[in-house]
């Protein structure tokens, strides 16, 4: 099937919060989600973007059932290594259901690590479920490191109450 | 003993360099360190900063005896989740070692949680080595969760070679 993928424009962010909700209700925690279309525009649309997305999009003559011709999203950011330099994240990579084992999940993943090199990052990075066997076994297929099994690199967070108070403890200006 | 948290300028460049490797030295992988002061300087003081950094300064009497009034940095980028918005990722935190056990490093990444909350951030994010017992503890201890025991994320990365590999198979522009 023809697809194109393209970079993000404000005028795609319903499209592109409809497709997060999809990806939560697959995992069955669409009630997680705190994102509007209007704070994806205001944040990947602003000066100094938190975010960057491409989108992959079909003919019309391919749109689904409900109209739509944008089927997939990779959304990235940009990080930094202290060692290395840039770098970019993978944070969500998604294809709606009809439209997968046609490429578009690779296209968008290597379309991100392009635009990574484009913007001389070192490395393309992301975190995937262990329980996840079939994506885990995708990305180590195409050449990834598990840095959390061969290093032993665990992820931690500070949210709600536990990041309120960190801040409230920090020294006063 | 007195210190000060405040946001770097490109003049701390040299400074952020030298505690990166000392911190890299530390570890016995300071010959992994690709950054120079050049690149920090470009990467976090352009229009679209890489990353941001808080110093920690000494008066000039409790200086080092190499002269050193930067005793310590905390390095951060902004990181996204489609499901919370924006987030605080904490890459790197150091104190030289005559400096530790004064609550400096407590005040750095306090401080770089209250930049978060200013900037709406919902999470404060970093990663450790399994390991390193007492930072992992002191992070629980804060209230931090580990996301990679309670839900099994493993941390993913494409570099090199598999880097090349995937931007070059991405479909034509």
């Amino acid at each position: 099937m023809d697809f194109t993928i393209r970079a993000a424009t404000p005028e795609d962010c319903k499209d592109i919060s409809r497709m997060i909700i999809e990806l939560a209700d697959y995992e069955k925690m669409s009630d997680q989600v705190k994102i509007s279309h209007e704070v994806l525009k205001q944040d990947g649309f602003c000066q100094n973007p938190f975010y960057h997305c491409l989108i992959a999009e079909v003919p019309e003559e391919h749109k689904t059932k409900d109209g739509h011709v944008k089927v997939g999203y990779g959304l990235f950011f940009y990080t930094y290594s202290t060692w290395k330099g840039r770098c970019v994240y993978l944070e969500d990579l998604y294809v709606m259901p009809e439209f997968r084992g046609k490429g578009i999940g690779k296209a968008l993943m290597s379309s991100v690590a392009r635009v990574g090199k484009e913007q001389q990052c070192a490395r393309l990075q992301l975190s995937v479920l262990d329980w996840n066997t079939p994506s885990m076994d995708f990305y180590i297929a195409k050449g990834a490191q598990n840095l959390t099994k061969s290093e032993g690199w665990h992820f931690l967070r500070f949210d709600g109450e536990a990041l309120d108070k960190l801040a409230e403890e920090a020294p006063k200006k």
